[in-house]
């Protein structure tokens, strides 16, 4: 049985609503199926993380290729910026009681933020991986959580880009360097259960010799 | 006045000879150009650093997730596999004196290895990314190296996919978060010159509030 962790990434105001200079275009119609998926997780006991951005107002922790459009855009996800375009989850996706909320500066969830370490406390094997934006964050979070030994499982219309065939081109990457690919209905179903443990077979075999 | 560094990303026979399993189709023909391009940045005094995979001979620093095929194709870039797809880069294209090589255990180039502390060393504020495969080893690079403020130029016919459309897909994401996308010839060409310091702009607007 797998260990494993749910974990939505930036579904927050100023990436979801079109007010925002950054917001997602397919981003706000995957807030429902989101949190249907987060409550079948938190009904199973997998522990819910939500990873959000927060930038200073200075922009100091925003990346230097978008500092300017922030800037210029109402430095959304920040203190300073219009309520509408604030870094809170919006309505109907909040953290719940006993979910986890950690604050990133960069893509990729583990980049310098303590996700790894409350993993490995946690003795998770496995990360599902829902939220925006599909060829930014999600995916760099993918390949990291590749690169330190987790069992990856992307939720594909849990996750969100600015065009379907960008949706597509990075979920057929993602796939090819062995993330599971599934959709909010297999999740949700009760006869969801992870399709390959890559993981514990290569452990097995390496301890092993083949 | 920028300072670079020209960086060779997985540029061994194992992933650019066709006898190998883990063999990137378009590889093989970005050789001369690399070559080409490298030569042109030690002539400017840029420095050229080799980033290699370099795998153990049980697979137990293998990425989980491509353990199975890398065994069954032969253990490619390890103690134990044919020369042809061992962890050499080709004839051509081999360090230079001067040069520096790192050896990387994951996609990206500062994954666990001393990139960055030997960048920040020289003072370096802009990366020249080449070699293979583009929409894992050079992209996660990339991804990572904005994280941690650096400007970015792809050279993208230094670069190689498995197929021209997975190799358009990922130039498009690359640029769309900041990279600048050149060929070999722009690179090569007396005129050169990286077209944005976003990060120098980025921190002057930082420090003095726009």
């Amino acid at each position: 049985m797998n260990k494993q962790a749910f974990i939505i990434i930036d579904m927050e105001n100023g990436f979801i609503n079109p007010e925002s200079a950054q917001c997602i275009r397919m981003a706000a119609q995957t807030v429902n199926r989101c949190a249907k998926a987060a409550e079948a997780a938190r009904m199973r006991g997998i522990p819910v993380i939500f990873v959000n951005r927060i930038y200073r107002k200075s922009g100091v922790d925003v990346e230097h290729t978008r500092y300017r459009a922030w800037y210029d855009g109402g430095r959304a996800m920040s203190e300073d910026c219009e309520p509408v375009i604030d870094s809170n989850n919006p309505a109907g996706l909040s953290p719940q009681e006993n979910d986890m909320i950690i604050i990133k500066p960069r893509f990729s969830a583990f980049f310098m933020t303590e996700l790894d370490l409350i993993l490995r406390r946690l003795g998770i094997d496995t990360v599902i991986l829902t939220g925006t934006t599909t060829p930014n964050c999600i995916r760099t979070t993918c390949y990291d959580a590749i690169s330190l030994d987790y069992n990856v499982v992307v939720i594909d219309d849990c996750c969100s880009s600015q065009t379907e065939e960008i949706q597509r081109a990075n979920m057929f990457d993602m796939k090819n360097i062995g993330a599971h690919i599934i959709t909010a209905d297999e999740f949700v179903s009760d006869n969801y259960e992870i399709q390959y443990d890559s993981l514990a077979v290569c452990r097995e075999e390496v301890r092993n010799g083949i």
